[in-house]
C-alpha cells in the first residue's frame, strides 16, 4: 500500500484553509471584536428572485409524479446547455450543445480536466495564481513551469516561443491580480499553443466583471483557439453561485490531441467519473440567465464593483499601490511598509479587524501583495474602508 | 503533449451509456413502442415532502441577505453531519463529524478516493461489480485483480490470505447480484485487510435495502475496520436522491497508512479538487434523515420491495434462476436459453420493450446473467411482469 506522492510534496495547507484556520483562532480569542471578511472570493448578495422562483419551483416539480426527475444526462440538461450557447452566440461564438459540460463548479472542473492527460506533462502556470491550478498539477504528478506575472508586464505574462510547454493555465481576468488579456493578446498565446501542441485550459470564472471592450471575454472569440483551448466558467460570480454549485466547461469537437477528441475524452471522465449537478440546481443556472435573472445578476455585479471604487479611492489617498478592482472583484495592492504578506495579514487581522489574503499564498511572485475582494456588503466595505483610513 | 494513458486502455464506453446508445436508437426506430425501462437503477418516486419543504425553505434562505449562504465549509455542514452522526449511533457506532466528508454522491467519492493512494498499487475488484470501480482504477493506474463473485460462493468472494493486495472494493448489498455480506463474513475481509496492510472501501449504497439481522449494514459494526476501511454512502436509493447528488464517506481517524492520516490526505483532497454540495440540497438530505422524512422515505423503499417481490414471483412461474431482489433493489437473473447477456438484451428490448443490464457489463463473471431494477412505478413493474409471462 502506497499513498499519493503529493502527500509528500504539497504544501500542508490549502491557502484559504490556512486563511480559515487563522480566523477562527483569531475568533475564538477575541470574540467580541467584529471582524469584516475580505478574504475569500466568497459573494454576500442573495440570489437573484428569478433565481429563487425556478428553484422553488424545480423542487416542487420533484415532489410529484409526473414531473420527477432523476439522474441528469451525461454532460448536464438541454435547457440549460441551450442558455449557454445562447450566450456566446451574443458575443458572436457559435458553440454546439455537446461542447458544453455542466459541472458542480469551475474548482472541479479545472482539476478533474488534468484526467484526460498524462502524468509528466508540462504545466505552465502564473505566478500568481489561483492555488489550485499548482496544487492540483502536483497532486496529478505534471512538471510544473512559471509564468513570471510582475508589474513589469502589468501582471500579464507572455509566451517564451523558444521554451515548450503541454498544458497553459490562463486566468482572465486574473485571480488575484485582477490583470486581464486582451483579444491581442491572448492571441499571441492561442498562436504559442497550436505551434507546440499545447492545450490552453482558459478559467474564465470572472469574466462578468469586463467592461472594457478591448479584453478578451471567451478565448473563442479568437477562432484560432478551437484548436488547442477549453474554456471554464462559472455561476458562482456571475450570478452569486458559490452556495449553489454550477459551472461548465466547453471542449471544442475540433480540439484533438494525439489523434483523440478531447471532448469525447472529457465525456468519458464526466460519465465514469460524475453524476451530475442537480436537477434543481441546473434550473436555477437556467434562470440567472434568462432576460430578468441578467438584469437583477448584473444589478449584484454593479454593486459589487462599486465596493471595488471604494476601496479603490481610500488606497489612493493613502498612497497605497494597487491593481486590478476595474475589471475583476479583486484588489492587488502592495503592502505598505515593506511589509510582508502575512505580516500585512497579521496586521490588519490584529489592528483592523479585517481580513484578506496573503498575495504570497498564490506564488512566489505575490510575496509583498495582498488581495482584497469586493463581495463584502456596502456597509461592511464602507465600515472597512473607514477603517483602512486609520492605517495613515 | 501526452493524453491520459487510460483512453488507450479503458473501453470504449460506459456500460450504462452503451444501454442508453442503444435505447436511443430503438425509440428512434420505433417511437411508437411503450418502453419500460428497467436498466439504470435510477429511482421513480417523487421526494418526500418534508425533503421538498425542507428544499424550498433552504432556496427562500438563498434569496434573502440575512439567510443567505455561500460556500459551503469544506466537508459539509455540521447539521448533516450531525445527523449522519446520530444514524450511527442508532447502530452503536461512535463517528466523529470530522470523519463524516459529504459529498455529490457515491460515484464520486468511490473515483476520487484513489486521489489519495498512489498508482501502482494492486486493486482488488469484485466480478461482477458497478464497473465505475474498474474503470476509475484503470483510469488511476492501478494493477487490477479480481474477486471472483460466482453462483458457487453466493456471489460473496473470500480473501485469499495467499494474495497480497492494497486496495479492496467490496459493494454490499451487491450491486448487480444483490448478494449482501454478513457481519462474520466482512470480518474476514476486515483481518484480511489488517494483515496485509490494505484499505477496504465499503459502498453501502444499497444499504436501505437490507432488511436480514444478521447483514452488515455499516463495516463500522465491525470495530477493527477503523483501521483499514472507508465508507461510502449515498441518498441516492435511501432517499430517491439520484437527481439530488448527495452522499458522505466516513474516513476513520485511526485509519493510517505510511504514517499519515487517510482522513487528512482526504480532507486535503476535497479542500483542493472540491467545494461541496449545496447548502439546499444538503438541507434536503438532512430533512430526509428527520423521523417524518425517514417514515416516508422507507414507505418508498418498501414500494421498492414489493416491485421486487412481483418479478421475483413471475419469473419463479417462468422457473429463471435468480438472486437479489430481497436485500437488495436489483434482480439477477440467469439469461434463459443459454442467451448472452447482450443477447438477452437485444430480446427483451425487440420483444418485450423492456430495458435491463446486460450482466456482462459489470465483469466476466456476470456473462450469462442480467439485472433488472426494481425502481420502476408499481404499474409499469406489473406491466412489465405481464411481458415476462409472454416469455413463456
Amino acid at each position: 500500500m502506497k499513498i499519493a506522492n503529493w502527500s509528500k510534496t504539497l504544501k500542508n495547507n490549502f491557502l484559504f484553509q490556512a486563511v480559515a484556520d487563522k480566523l477562527k483562532q483569531f475568533k475564538s480569542k477575541y470574540p467580541e471584536k467584529e471582524i469584516i471578511n475580505m478574504g475569500i472570493g466568497d459573494v454576500s448578495l442573495p440570489l437573484a428572485d428569478e433565481v429563487i422562483k425556478a428553484c422553488t419551483f424545480a423542487a416542487n416539480e420533484m415532489g410529484k409524479s409526473s414531473s420527477f426527475r432523476g439522474y441528469s444526462p451525461n454532460g448536464g440538461y438541454d435547457f440549460l446547455k441551450q442558455k449557454i450557447k445562447d450566450e456566446y452566440k451574443n458575443l458572436g461564438i457559435l458553440v454546439n450543445t455537446d461542447e458544453i459540460f455542466i459541472s458542480d463548479g469551475a474548482k472541479s472542473d479545472m482539476s478533474n480536466i488534468l484526467d484526460i492527460f498524462s502524468s509528466g506533462n508540462t504545466c505552465l502556470i502564473p505566478d500568481p495564481v489561483y492555488p489550485v491550478y499548482l496544487d492540483t498539477s502536483i497532486m496529478e504528478g505534471m512538471k510544473i513551469e512559471f509564468a513570471n506575472a510582475v508589474e513589469q508586464n502589468n501582471f500579464l505574462p507572455e509566451p517564451d516561443f523558444n521554451k515548450k510547454v503541454d498544458i497553459i493555465y490562463v486566468c482572465s481576468p486574473n485571480n488575484p491580480t485582477g490583470a486581464a488579456y486582451t483579444k491581442n493578446q491572448m492571441k499571441k498565446w492561442i498562436d504559442y499553443a497550436n505551434s507546440c501542441d499545447a492545450v490552453i485550459l482558459y478559467d474564465a470564472a470572472y469574466e462578468a466583471f469586463i467592461e472594457d471592450n478591448d479584453l478578451c471575454r471567451s478565448i473563442f472569440e479568437i477562432p484560432e483557439s478551437k484548436t488547442c483551448a477549453i474554456e471554464f466558467k462559472s455561476f458562482s460570480k456571475s450570478a452569486g453561485f458559490t452556495g449553489m454549485r454550477c459551472g461548465y466547461s466547453i471542449v471544442p469537437n475540433d480540439l484533438q490531441r494525439e489523434n483523440a477528441s478531447l471532448n469525447h475524452l472529457w465525456s468519458r471522465r464526466h460519465a465514469t467519473k460524475f453524476n451530475g449537478v442537480p436537477y434543481i440546481i441546473q434550473r436555477a443556472a437556467e434562470a440567472s440567465l434568462s432576460d430578468e435573472g441578467k438584469l437583477e445578476c448584473q444589478k449584484s455585479i454593479k454593486y459589487y464593483k462599486q465596493n471595488a471604487k471604494l476601496i479603490s479611492e481610500v488606497l489612493n489617498k493613502l498612497s497605497i499601490k494597487f491593481f486590478g478592482g476595474l475589471n475583476s472583484p479583486y484588489i492587488w495592492l502592495k503592502c505598505p511598509n515593506n511589509m510582508t504578506s502575512w505580516e500585512f495579514f497579521d496586521y490588519l487581522l490584529q489592528d483592523l479587524n479585517i481580513v484578506g489574503t496573503p498575495g504570497s499564498g498564490f506564488g512566489k511572485n505575490g510575496e509583498n501583495y495582498f488581495r482584497l475582494s469586493c463581495f463584502a456588503s456596502r456597509e461592511k466595505t464602507q465600515e472597512a474602508c473607514n477603517r483602512f483610513l486609520k492605517l495613515l
